[in-house]
């Protein structure tokens, strides 16, 4: 089974997720740029799922450039990641229009958490199914990043009944993690003589 | 003919008919989590049509793999089966909006039958064109599931209008049984030996 | 330069275009399946604009299989085909939205007849770029569907004004001509010792 | 990394932009052509933006062709140009509803002009990775039109609020620059031997 066909939904199911989000932005009815004003926290929660959403696409990229196979497995985690990401305009529109009040913040953060879940099941299905040995595994490694995030969104999602401009700024701050690249999985196919990472290696 | 185009289109519009599903989930008004109740029955029938056009897109993807080379007739029949496909957002959101009513579910249902006929047209289009010993037709073999779901569906449909939730819970059940992925195709090929299945050997 | 992501672009929109279109068909309000009626319409005209983009895409895929190399002329020749398939979905709705009323069935009729000009556009700066020997050529030959096609939509848009059913009835007729497949270039593919067409071999 | 999956994302997210723009024209309530009047303006600005985006395809299209590996500074840099191109349906739709007024003709510009920043930038992260003897680096060469486009753009952007049809001039007079497709990157790969391009092979 070729994975061609998997990135070419993603891929699609991505493309559309983003652009969808833009829709949220209703054009203005107003003729002044004064018209803007109300747009801009609609504008801001777009910005910051469109990095999200990059982000993803980013590490999935990545994650199926060191996968050999593709199982039905594979498959299933895959649109199970595509699920959660596919609500996430629904819960951005919501927190923009409102400019992020608390239960619209909250729900976002849960849309985050469940993506956030969805891909970590996803990167061990397939590393389950290539073998503890295969590229993917030894880059991999400790991923710190894919342990701290969920417990992040986890403190934000209360966190935006009180105070939501902490839990927002707890979900930029995850993208900002993110944002550099995964440079593990590029430095391990460049030297594939690499050893299974140590303790010291991990970041 | 080269099969990429076909499957280019297809992903392209199952991605598309997915995320345009979530359009209908309308953003609530209301700033509170109270404000999100009306929206769970949306939710629900589009966690039903997620799974649904999942099904189709992962056994398309088995179909296809299966399938040596593409002629005008197969392109026709996967445009019908896009054809039904492309209408499940409709019907998902009259049902959704209407908690499930009776006619609207009813014509969920109708429009799930056609899907499964125009399926089972194209795979019989497909072993046609390939011939009676292709991988397909000895993979597909007797292809029960392909011929209950119709049946199921047909008896849903009328139930609709009285008993709702079993019409509903009979198509939940349909897609339960599918969600078990079509193995039949990656036995075959894994084993090109296999004989044409014995009436022992169907599933 | 290849023809891989000509294909890819082309291919999307068409999938958009087509997904678009069921936008136009909003849920009904009631809950009866009488609420479906006004839908009637509108469910027709997509109908038939489903067939003609099927028809485009089809004729595309083959047109595009016979071609071997893409120049910048070419691809502003297709860009200006999707332009008017793009306007598709406007005309659709504004035709299904007033039960096919002269002015709506006028202007559908108006989008179809400049798809056809920029098609055979197309189909001509391709053959002058691969030469008058090529496959695509000889397969073409006499191309009277596409010197028919316009020439009936050049009747059909002033009918609209006065007998929209005879000028709907046009529309309909065009695609059925072109339902059945364009095995000219299928079968010049297969028999690549076939000479030029004479005029006996028209169709 | 291979460039397929960065082509298949911008290939799908500039075929969304493009097809979600026809859905700012919104279908007309009336029956008769004068109800398309209104439509205009929201068509005129439409068909500048399909210009536009079609020229960044085009280019895109060349850019990556002479693009040997893609590098993550790379997936970030398309990305960054895509949000921007996000944005066009966005400022088109509040132009063409509002006439071409000020404030909405500026905003468009300025859509614009971080969109050609982003490209240019794009380009640089791309002949910094291939080195400055790759076929780009020469193909791309003074690039007087990359060059002049954002000034074009930023005299356009202020005048929009007093003379609105300069401006609107300006923006359709760089498309037309760019309509020429981009032959110097097909002149390069035609003839490999061509020499870093002199002062007096710059256009």
């Amino acid at each position: 089974m070729g994975r061609n066909r998997l990135e070419a939904l993603s891929d699609g199911m991505i493309a559309i997720i983003i652009t969808l989000m833009v829709l949220e932005m209703k054009v203005p009815h107003g003729v002044r740029a004064a018209a803007l004003v109300p747009v801009l926290p609609v504008f801001g929660s777009y910005v910051l799922s469109f990095v999200y959403l990059a982000i993803y696409w980013n590490n999935h990229h990545h994650l199926f450039h060191a996968t050999e196979r593709v199982t039905g497995r594979i498959l299933w985690a895959n649109l199970h990641l595509l699920f959660w990401l596919s609500l996430i305009p629904f819960a951005t529109g919501w927190m923009g229009e409102n400019r992020f009040a608390g239960a619209p913040s909250a729900l976002y953060g849960g849309v985050l958490l469940m993506a956030a879940i969805a891909y970590s099941l996803l990167q061990r299905v397939i590393i389950a199914s290539q073998g503890p040995d295969s590229i993917l595994a030894r880059a991999v490694g400790g991923d710190w990043k894919g342990r701290l995030s969920p417990v992040l969104y986890a403190v934000a999602i209360p966190l935006a009944f009180w105070w939501r401009w902490v839990s927002l700024g707890l979900y930029a701050f995850v993208a900002l993690l993110w944002l550099v690249p995964d440079r593990r999985i590029e430095r391990v196919l460049g030297d594939p003589d690499a050893a299974a990472p140590g303790p010291g290696s991990r970041r």
